[in-house]
């Protein structure tokens, strides 16, 4: 299964809900869902400036809650869909979880590194790949990145 | 300053004791700290199966620590002594935080991205690159980890 299904555009569409949370919050709109089937195991937007914490980026907080949920760190079986395509460090978080499938909206021609940069989520040398399908939803996590970006240089 | 200087090599002898503790309590033993000059700011072992947590690499423990212990997320002015090289998570983390330097013991030939399969540490494309210096102390560390996987396989 390689192509985005219905569910896996509703859970984007819930995580684009969260990215427009963290917007209004202060942070760089980005948002993730973990989930299994239908039902959400966790999810957050960037808490980077909330939580002084370098690590939060919505991927991050969504499969950490999403292990204390099953009681587990491995998520084989769980899917996350996130607005942005994810940087190296989530990208090898979502390998060191086993995450099942990874669905991604914009790409980021910058740090992302399941396309742009790097392939981190599906690298043979590496002990877990998963599968990737980006551009889900783009254009609504692009319009939300540029409204905020746009808003800052106005300040 | 790119050799290991003696404060280095004194924080890797804490992460290395961190490390210890890890595998005592039945984690792989990896142990990190993040300091400021003679200050300690952050420091953790492996806590992915305590806390069910697939993100709770030491570094990853460590650098949250000193995100907090500071008031914010930027660590540039912090160096980190990791016992094992890092991987991409851990790598892509410490660039997230802008980190100043990481000293790293062994070399971690399945999943390090410090040198073995990546160098996410110093990739020009990325928006920040820090000094990176490997193989301080590695014989301790690779002593613990055999120790660790030699007592997991007679079980």
């Amino acid at each position: 299964m390689t192509a985005a299904q219905p569910l896996d555009v509703q859970m984007m569409q819930r995580a684009l809900a969260i990215a427009a949370d963290a917007a209004r919050a202060g942070e760089i709109p980005v948002g993730a869902v973990v989930y299994r089937g239908e039902e959400i195991l966790g999810e957050g937007g960037n808490r980077r400036e909330i939580d002084d914490d370098p690590t939060a980026h919505a991927e991050v907080v969504a499969m950490r809650q999403a292990g204390r949920a099953l009681g587990r760190w491995r998520l084989h079986d769980c899917a996350m869909a996130v607005t942005l395509e994810p940087c190296p460090m989530c990208a090898g978080a979502m390998v060191n979880a086993r995450l099942g499938r990874v669905i991604w909206g914009a790409d980021d021609a910058k740090a992302g590194a399941c396309k742009s940069l790097y392939h981190i989520h599906d690298d043979p040398r590496l002990n877990h790949r998963l599968i990737g399908l980006g551009g889900v939803l783009a254009d609504e996590s692009i319009a939300l990145l540029q409204a905020f970006f746009k808003t800052r240089r106005g300040r």
